[in-house]
C-alpha cells in the first residue's frame, strides 16, 4: 500500500482527491492537512465523505508527511514550492496540483504568478504530468507538476494535429468554457450562485495564467513557438470544461484517422465517431477526456471539441493517474468510474 | 455471476441501472431491450457508457430474457404486470422499478393508475422492496416491487417515529422536493430546461400517485390508517429528493437516540448528528439516505429531514440492493460509490 | 418629484431598488452611499444599469441625505437604527429594508439579532409595511419597517384563514423555499455556485430570524399567540420564494371564496383559480404575490401555495409600494412590470 | 394606436412578444392565434401574463388579421411565407420572426431549410431587420425579416471591423453560446432540464441554419464573400447569447475607437469600456446588445465579446424595435426595460 499525504484538503481539488483516494485499492491515506481547520473531522466539512474518510484535518506539523511515499499538494499556488525540497530530500515524491512547477521558464512563471519562485532547481527537474505526452518521464519523477484544467483539455485537443505537423501554428484559437468549480472554493462575490447562475461570460481575455502553460506545451509538441489566442469563459455548471479549438490545416489530411491513431490504447482519451458533439456530462465525475473532430463544409478549418471534468482529468484524477504511473500501478487503478449522467 | 436482463433501458432509471450494473462485480449483463431503439448501441444513446457497456438495445423478442436469473423492468407503469407472469413461471425473478406491484389493494391501484391490473395474483405475492423494513421477505421474493422515489425518502424519515408509537398519526405532513430527473426522460414541455430552471413549484397537490403508496407503508408500520398530507415540488436540480416531515409527538422521547438505534447497522441509512441539515448533493450518485432530526425550540413538533438521490436509493440503486439481498450477495456489492460533491 | 436617497446600494436589495427607482416616474434619485465603494460609478459595479443610473457611490458624509424626502436603508441589520433618528428629526422619512424596526418586542429582537437596539423609541412608532394589512398606518409612517422576504410570502398566505378565525392556531406549518439571492451578496462559501447549485437543503431549522417576525404578524391577525413551525430551504434558483403552508381547519368553509374576497382589489396579490400551482417564475422581477389554495381529497387540511420574487415583493418592490403609499402616489407607480418568463 | 396581430403566440418568442406589447403605449393588441390552443385564455397558458393580457387564443380564421396594421409571425419556419402575400396585398405589414424572408438566395434557403419557398417574390422585396445596418430601408418595409438570434449577436460584433475594411476576411471565427430557450418550447428530449442542465456542448458544427444568414450579412458589409467558421453551443441558462469572435487585423487600428464611433447614438448597442467582459445577464430581459473589444497582448488578433438576450434583441425585442421604425414611432418605445440582474 502506498502511503499518501494530502496538503490542503479543504478546496475542491482536495475533496475530489479524497473521493478518489477513499476507494483506491492501492493507497493508504495517512494525513490531510489544513492550517485553518485542524482538528475538524474531514467528513464534518464534507458530509459526502461520511463513512468513507475517518481522518481529521491536522496541522502540517502534526502530519508527519516525511513518512509518506507521496504527498499531494492541493494548495494555492506558492505553497508546494516552499515545502517540496524537504520532502524530496527525504525520498518522498511530490505531486503538485497547483502551478508551482508547471512553467519551465522561471522568469515567465514569476511574471504571471506575481511571486518569486522558492525552488527554481526543482522546476528544472519537475516532470509535467500529461501522461499522453510524457508517460515515460512520469515514471521516475520525484516532483510532478500536475497540469492545469484548461491546459489538459486544450493540449489533448491540439496534440495530434501539432505532432503531425499539419496545423497552421501562426493562428491557433482555443475558446474554452469552464464550470464554476474551476474557480475554487474561496469565498468570492463573482462566483456566488446569484452572480454566476443563468449567465455566461468570458474572463481573462487580456491574459490568463493558463496561457503560458498551454503555449509551452504546444511549443514542445511543435518544436517551435506557436501563435495562440486563448479565451476562457465561465459557464453556469458545477463541473466540466469544454474546449472548442480552431486550427487551419496546412495540408489535407484524414483528421479523424489521425486522432484515432494517436490516442489508440490511451485509457482516458476517447476519440468519438466522426460527427459527434461530446458534452461535458458524458465525462462527469470520471477521468475521461472525450474528443470529436470536425471539418465544417469540408474546408481547411478543423474544429476540435474536447471535454473533461475539470476536477478529475483536469485536476485530482490526473494526479491519481500520475501517481499510478509513478508507482508502477495499473494506470487506471481507482479511476474506473462510470461517468454520472444525467 | 448473476445473469441480468433489463427491459426498457432508455429512461433515466434504465441508464442509471446500467451505470451501476456495468461495474457490479457479481453480475453479467445479458440483454437490454427497447422496442423503439433496437439495434442502436447503448453507448451511442448514452455516451457516458462508452467503453463500459458494449451491448446494443434488442427487441423483447430477441432478448431471451428467460435465460436470465433476474430481469429488471425500468419501464413505464403497466408493462411489467403483463410480462412478469411468464418470466416467474420460468424461474426468472422480477424486479419492477415501476409501480405495478407496489399497491396491495388492486382496486386502489387501478383508481390511481387508471388501468386494469393484468396480474393481481402477482400483486398478492410481490414483496415491497424497502430493505430497512422488509429485508427478510425480500430474500425469497420472486416478484419485487421496488419502491417509488418519494415513498423511499418519506417512509425512511417517518419510520422510527411510527414504529415507536410516538407520532400523532392524525396529521402527518410530508413536504417533498424532487429534482427534475424524477419526471423521466419523456419529451414534455413542462420539464424543458427553459420551463423548469430558475423556478420552483408544487404539483399534484390534489393527489399524487405516490400518496397511496406512502399511506400503505406508514399504515403498515402503524398497524392502522394514518392521516397524511403529501405535497411534492419540482426543484431546479437534476437529481435528489429532500423530504421535510412534520410530526407532532404524542409523548416526550429522545428522537435522536430513537433514530440512531433504529438505523444502527443499516448500510445505506446515515443518521446525522443532532443539528445537521443534510443536503441532496451529499448523497448524489450514491445509494445513501441521510437523515437529520430536529425539535425546533424544544417543542412537540419533530422536523425530519431525509435526502436521497432519486435515481439511486429512489430507483436503480435500491433495485440493485434488493437484487443483492435476493441472491444472497453482500448487500453493498456494486454500491460502494462515494457521493459526487461538488 | 420625490427626492430619494439610498444607503447601502451594493447588495441585491440595493441594486434591485435602483432597477425600480431608475424607471419610477415620480422620484428623483439623489444619492447612493457605499463606504467601501465611494467614488465608483454605480453602473461600473452593476453593468445592467449602464445608461440608466449615472450616479456614483458616495460616502454617507457626502450624501446630504437630510435633503431627501425619503431614505431607503438597504443595509445589513443594525445600521438603520443608528442613523434613522437624525433623519426623522429633520423630517426625512425612513424605509428600512433590513430588520431593525420589524419586531416590536425589543428584548425579543435583541435575542434574535444579537445586538443592543440603538433606537427602541423608533421601534415603538415604526409601522410594519405589509400594505395588505396596514395600508392606513403606512400612509403617515415616519419610520417604515419593510417586511422580510419569507414573512411576506408566509403572512399573505395565512392571512385570510387566520383573520376569518377558521385555522387551528396550535399547529401551523410553513415550509418555505428561497432562491439563493435571499442570502445576499456577501462573499461566503455556502452560497458559492459550486456549493448551492444542483442541490437542495433546509437550514435554520432550530430557529431562523424570520420566525419571530412571522409569529408576531400572525398573532396580530389572530389576536393571540400561534403555534408555528417554520422551515426555510435553499433552492438552486436566483430569485423567488415558494411558501407551502399547512393549516387544519376548525370549521368547514369555502376557502377559495375566502381568499378571493379578502384580496379583491389588492393590486399585488393574485388569487389563482382553484387547482392552480403557482410557480415562482410567474412573478419573477415583478411585485406580484400569487396564491393558490387546496384542500387535498376534500379533507380538513388546507394547503396554501404562495409565491413572490424575494427581491421585489419580498424587498425592494414592497419598499417602493410603501413609498408610493406614504407619499400619496398611485400605489402601483413604477411597479407595472410584467414578470419575466421564461 | 397601431393595431397588432400575433400569429403563433405559444412559443417563447410569442410570449416574449406579448410581454413587450402588453406594456407598449403605442399598440393595441387585436388577436393572438393558435390552432392547437384556440379558446384558451393566453394568461392560462402563461400565468406571468395574468392581469396583463386578457385575450384568448383564436384560430387564424377568427383572427381577422386583415384589420390589423401589422402582423407578427412568431411561428415555425415555413408559415409566414404562406400567409404574408394575402396580408401585404391588403395593406397589412408583416414582421416575420422566423427565417422565411432572411436569405435572399432562394435556392440557398431551400437547401438549408429543406422546403420549397412559397413566396420568392416577397423574399426579393423583404427588408432584413437589423436596424444598425438597414434603418432606412426598414422604415418603408412591407415585409420585414427579423434577424435570427445568433446572427444578431455575431453581425453586430463583426460589423465595425468589416465595414472599416480592417479584418482578414478569409478566416473569421464565431464561437457562440446560447441559452436553452433558443431551442424553442417544443417538447424534445435533448432540451429537457435533466439533459441540458449542468452540462455544456457544441452542436451543429457541420452546419447550422444561421450560418448562411450570417455569411450573407457579413458579405453585405464587406462587399464580397467571407470565410466564416461558426460554432454554436448550448449553455445551461435560460436566456442569453454570448458570441466570442476572433478576427485577424490586416492593419493596425484603434479598435476601441472604431467600435465607439460606429455605434455612437445607437440606442440598443452599448460599447463597453476597454478591458470589459460583458455577461449575458447584464442585458437579460432587455433589448440591449453589449460589446467589448480586446487585443490580447497587443497582437493582431481582435477578440470581440457580444452579448444579447436571445428572446429580446435576438427576437421579440428587435421585432418591436423594427415595428417602431416602420411606423415612425420613437425607436425605443415600449423597450425601455432595465435589465433584470441578478
Amino acid at each position: 500500500m502506498i502511503k499518501v499525504g494530502v496538503v490542503g484538503g479543504t478546496g475542491y481539488t482536495g475533496v475530489e482527491l479524497l473521493r478518489l483516494l477513499a476507494r483506491h485499492p492501492g493507497v493508504q491515506l495517512q494525513a490531510i492537512t489544513s492550517r485553518g481547520d485542524a482538528g475538524m473531522a474531514v467528513a464534518e466539512m464534507f458530509p459526502s465523505l461520511r463513512g468513507r474518510v475517518d481522518l481529521r484535518f491536522v496541522t502540517p506539523a502534526d502530519a508527519e508527511l516525511d513518512r509518506c511515499d507521496v504527498v499531494f499538494f492541493a494548495t494555492p499556488n506558492g505553497i508546494a514550492m516552499q515545502q517540496a525540497r524537504e520532502l524530496v530530500d527525504k525520498g518522498v515524491r511530490v505531486i503538485d496540483l497547483a502551478a508551482d512547477f508547471r512553467i519551465r521558464d522561471v522568469a515567465e512563471w514569476q511574471k504571471w504568478y506575481g511571486m518569486t519562485h522558492a525552488a527554481p532547481e526543482l522546476v528544472a527537474e519537475a516532470v509535467y504530468g500529461l501522461p499522453e505526452r510524457n508517460r515515460e518521464q512520469i515514471r521516475s519523477a520525484r516532483v510532478l507538476a500536475n497540469p492545469g484544467c484548461y491546459p489538459t483539455a486544450v493540449q489533448l485537443g491540439f496534440l495530434p494535429l501539432i505532432e503531425a505537423g499539419v496545423a497552421d501554428l501562426s493562428h491557433l484559437v482555443a475558446d474554452a468554457k469552464s464550470g464554476v468549480s474551476g474557480a475554487g472554493r474561496k469565498a468570492e462575490v463573482h462566483t456566488l450562485f446569484a452572480e454566476s447562475a443563468d449567465t455566461f461570460k468570458a474572463y481573462g481575455v487580456p491574459g490568463h495564467r493558463h496561457l503560458p502553460e498551454i503555449r509551452q506545451g504546444l511549443a514542445g509538441m511543435a518544436g517551435k513557438a506557436v501563435g495562440l489566442t486563448f479565451v476562457p469563459h465561465l459557464t453556469p455548471m458545477i463541473r466540466g470544461i469544454h474546449a472548442t479549438l480552431y486550427v487551419r490545416l496546412t495540408q489535407d489530411v484524414d483528421v479523424q484517422g489521425l486522432f484515432e491513431a494517436r490516442y489508440r490504447g490511451e485509457p482516458f482519451v476517447d476519440v468519438m465517431p466522426a460527427g459527434s458533439h461530446p458534452e461535458t456530462r458524458s465525462v462527469r465525475a470520471s477521468n475521461m477526456c472525450r474528443i470529436a473532430v470536425h471539418r465544417p463544409q469540408g474546408g481547411d478549418i478543423v474544429v476540435v471539441l474536447s471535454v473533461i471534468d475539470n476536477l478529475v482529468k483536469g485536476a485530482a484524477g490526473q494526479a491519481v493517474q500520475n501517481m499510478n504511473i509513478m508507482f508502477g500501478l495499473n494506470e487506471t487503478l481507482g479511476l474506473d468510474i462510470v461517468p454520472v449522467s444525467p
